[in-house]
């Protein structure tokens, strides 16, 4: 195990849960990681719209690469590789492989297809597993979709009956995005035998109750994105009406330049 | 002419002054397009911060191309192309008739040097009549870095030199970032027979005052980037702390998604 996997592996095991912020391009990654944030994800979705591409489509393996490779050397990152961008487990393995092998310390793998359907337990077990005889060290999260896609599937049971074929296959932690109320939580934390990740939702969640539920990582999927495209066009809106823009007090411009020379640097 | 190069030339004469955001990935431009604004420019700073690498120092030559070719069916865009990434004029003139064949409306080039020095004004002629050969209907901005780069160049009589030059040449406008006082602007709009383009500084600058004076383009640098990074990591602080997160209504994950489903059908 190298140190960086056995570092991220402790950060699900330790008194707070583990709080990812999520990248999509060098500079947030870069900012976020200068502001003391020991690991980060990256998020598909900024992934993909930055570069014009749908989320959860397979599309942006290169991008998502290109990424990983980028800021690996930053702090702690795990990657999403959305649903692997290939069918092939062998091929999920190999990309997972060459990421492990740049020092990426983790990625997550979801279940949940661009048609709005979830892949077969078994296809995401052969996923895991492949990836897990080719890279052990590395910490793969894998997602059921069960409650994000939602329709008949988001149950309890079928949720549990997921997290339970994707630990047998190797798995090392579970996530479950757009669970939102705390007896839902609860009840996973206490079925999953493995660190619950659970997807922060502004309008539910606070870190400190989630961590009293017994959740182990807490993390943001695109909200930062979101939050970032918000702010971009209400400081271009403000500019245009004369009114004030958002409060807070930017970098500077050679605070960015400084960013990318530091993580040159490092 | 084409259509676009015409109506991107007829926003330097409107009544109000052209005021362009500036984006540096799709989703950024996506989400102003979205907005309204007529036309976008880029961003070099943050077209390198996004992809790990340094402003102006001609590294990112690959990048503006795949921004501008993606975002030019959104609205009329012009292109950050810092120093042309070329010593050649012949080859930021193939560039330029690349991005103009791409539809993209105008560019900027700079005459600021990476190690803070500038250009000699024949060298920026020699780009800037390049261009214009190859592509007579792109809108070249001239941007001088007099102010910019700050030292003993930063004069309005060093100002005026180059902007003569750079207009003699075949120049449409003339860029003068860092020009913050309202004396200097109105001096060098007098005395600039073209378009006069300022960077919007919040600290000193209203629309409507640069307006008043003169002043036919006002864009918006790295400022909006620089905000998206701002937000990032205070939602990410606000977060971890338990604080309330910056005011305003994020962007859903499906108005994200319909972000690009628009673009690309655009």
């Amino acid at each position: 195990m190298t140190p960086s996997t056995e570092a991220f592996r402790r950060l699900h095991q330790a008194e707070q849960p583990l709080f990812l912020p999520n990248a999509w391009d060098y500079a947030s990654a870069a900012a976020l990681a200068g502001r003391g944030y020991a690991a980060l994800g990256t998020t598909s979705l900024g992934v993909a719209a930055a570069a014009g591409r749908p989320d959860a489509a397979g599309e942006t393996r290169a991008e998502t690469v290109a990424l990983a490779r980028a800021i690996a050397g930053l702090c702690l990152v795990t990657v999403d590789l959305e649903g692997g961008f290939s069918e092939d487990p062998e091929e999920v393995a190999e990309l997972a492989a060459g990421l492990a092998a740049a020092g990426v310390a983790g990625i997550n793998l979801e279940d949940g297809r661009a048609d709005g359907s979830l892949a077969p337990p078994e296809h995401q077990q052969a996923l895991v597993a492949a990836v897990k005889r080719r890279a052990p060290e590395l910490f793969v999260n894998a997602r059921t979709d069960t409650y994000w896609l939602g329709g008949e599937h988001a149950t309890v049971t079928e949720t549990l009956r997921r997290a339970g074929a994707y630990l047998e296959a190797g798995a090392d932690g579970i996530f479950v995005p757009a669970a939102a109320d705390d007896a839902l939580i609860a009840e996973l934390v206490h079925a999953i035998p493995a660190p619950l990740n659970i997807l922060f939702l502004p309008a539910h969640h606070r870190l400190d109750r989630l961590a009293a539920l017994g959740v182990r990582r807490v993390s943001c999927g695109s909200l930062l994105f979101r939050a970032a495209l918000y702010a971009t066009v209400a400081w271009a809106d403000a500019i245009r009406d004369g009114e004030p823009p958002p409060p807070g007090k930017l970098p500077s411009y050679g605070a960015v330049q400084g960013l990318v020379r530091e993580g040159a640097a490092g």
